[in-house]
């Protein structure tokens, strides 16, 4: 077996144990896949087990084995049964052991002989990206803002190009300038169906405004941004709101303020012009192997934002059956929040 | 509210009720996104609670309220907290409610008042395809077929492209001939990655053999198709012994016959060849909204097949380091297994 050392790998699980002894756990089995990536530096594509503990090990589908051994920093067996990996973990004296909240509930069943709780560990590791993972952000917006720039929405609306066209080509865009994938489904929505904020590309031409959320992944890394070209007057109005409500909360972002206070800065502008009702989630979600993680900018999130975290700002108004406005960006969490990227609000 | 009278909806709905009421439970709480689709017509984008009983209905969020209303077959009330859901849960009288396996722990736990107990009511619905199902999964097929040979590999290996810049055309082509999206990410593997089964698509120059695992979905419904481009005497070699078991495991598809039975056609042909270890991998799954479903063509599943399930055959042989070669189409399963499309299995 090859190990490859990995400093920051090494560094995460050390954080990690000492937060499961804290609790008295003696071991986390850990199911999902980013997680995994996160510890060892190995994506699994089918399933796998890793289980942290003094020496971490990784229980991976035979048909993944190849991969697994190519690229974990961690050691990997075979995985065979429930039941094998049950005794491992018992032979191992693993009586107190972590799960994460995500895991399947039948799965969850299956271990009932030891004695199961949550655990945020790997979570709370998350929030705070290092220098490395900051950099990765920080690239995959440029690669997601650049492509943006090139495919020239407004050009393509005059043209009178599909939404789904658009939306494709973008993701080539974002591909051919570096990218890996898109970090979620891009959603490329004009008109009317601008007001649903997670619309799917239709095979309709561009009406307006037209509503661009999209990011890409740079070494497993998410970015996440929102446009909406707008074109009438009442778009303008509407788009000016939201865009006092993403300016104030970019402000309001600084270590030591509550995920909530920020939601609450862009609602109470969005709620004072009227629209309190059509302001329909929450003003945003730290992001980084995952497109959605935590804390969220929520109005009931009271975690205290610190240093290092990275989160979305993206307010929006939803006039059902008009159109919706919605701005979005990235903020870096320091001593005063710092804008990722330096693409234009209003394009 | 409008409620769009669906047949199929309340169809799945009545044998799902049947099967809830013989194991005596008085309803069953679905998050599954595309279960909550097949018995409603609603595709959530966030969360949401299907409560499977007499009248059933639909507990969404806040913002995909206008998109439910627009969709939903299944009366929809806004989601507020689990407190109100597990309220209404009492109210209505319900004790013994069954869940999805794969829901996740921390809700499942959240739900420990009740008598919980895991149903597979609707895998198995959905296990038996309705005329219209086969009609979607049959047009997902014609289109990728299509889409395949119209990007015209070889000219691609001749011409020098990259993995990546080959696997998103392939897209374009699908969207272009009428699909949705992507049933899966497309593998595009070529020269020695092909054989990791579940290889990345690489910004690398196309070795050979090229191996093309993909497919796409039309209304939901997906496909799946692996086509192994070869080039030398030895990869020939190999890809004759996958199409003979994949041939043969065609010919022992048929209502009747277990699962595990048409795995070990496959399985046993290849290990005659002396390449048993290199098979890493089931020999198919079921399909339908979702890419893989019940039942599995593996070792385990004693699944009876039954008339209208739809399955992949999918050998394959991998040498580490070297190449990989699987074959893969989708069977009807009736009184002799139907080939789903006429893509001839070596191009």
């Amino acid at each position: 077996m090859q190990i490859k050392e990995n400093n920051a790998h090494n560094f995460h699980i050390n954080n990690i144990l000492k937060r499961l002894e804290e609790k008295e756990l003696d071991a986390m089995l850990v199911a999902n896949f980013n997680n995994i990536y996160y510890l060892s530096g190995y994506l699994s594509t089918s399933f796998a087990f890793l289980i942290i503990k003094e020496n971490p090990i990784i229980f991976v589908s035979g048909m993944d084995l190849e991969n697994a051994h190519n690229t974990s920093s961690i050691d990997i067996v075979k995985y065979e049964s429930y039941d094998k990996l049950i005794g491992y973990l018992k032979e191992e004296g693993i009586m107190n052991l972590a799960m994460e909240s995500d895991l399947a509930a039948s799965v969850y069943e299956k271990f009932k002989d030891f004695n199961l709780s949550f655990s945020d560990a790997i979570s709370k590791e998350r929030m705070i990206k290092t220098d490395d993972d900051i950099e990765k952000i920080v690239k995959a917006t440029d690669i997601a803002h650049k492509s943006l720039l090139e495919l020239d929405v407004r050009s393509k609306q005059e043209k009178g190009a599909l939404e789904w066209e658009c939306a494709y080509e973008l993701g080539y865009l974002m591909r051919k300038n570096g990218a890996s994938v898109e970090s979620f489904d891009t959603i490329f929505a004009s008109g009317p169906v601008s007001s649903l904020p997670h619309s799917t590309p239709r095979q309709a031409i561009l009406e307006t405004p037209v509503l661009v959320d999209y990011g890409c992944k740079f070494e497993g890394y998410c970015s996440d941004t929102t446009r909406t070209f707008i074109y009438t007057e009442k778009q303008e109005e509407i788009s000016d709101i939201v865009l006092e409500a993403h300016d104030k909360a970019i402000d309001a972002v600084k270590e030591g303020v509550k995920a909530c206070e920020v939601d609450k800065v862009a609602r109470d502008i969005i709620t004072e012009y009227g629209y309190g009702e059509n302001f329909i989630h929450s003003t945003g979600h730290s992001l980084g192997l995952d497109i959605h993680e935590n804390p969220s900018l929520s109005m009931k999130d009271q975690t205290v934002l610190e240093n290092n975290m990275i989160v979305t700002i993206e307010p929006g108004i939803y006039l059902e059956g008009e159109f919706g406005i919605r701005i979005e960006d990235m903020v870096l969490v320091d001593k005063k929040g710092k804008l990722i990227g330096n693409l234009p609000q209003i394009l």
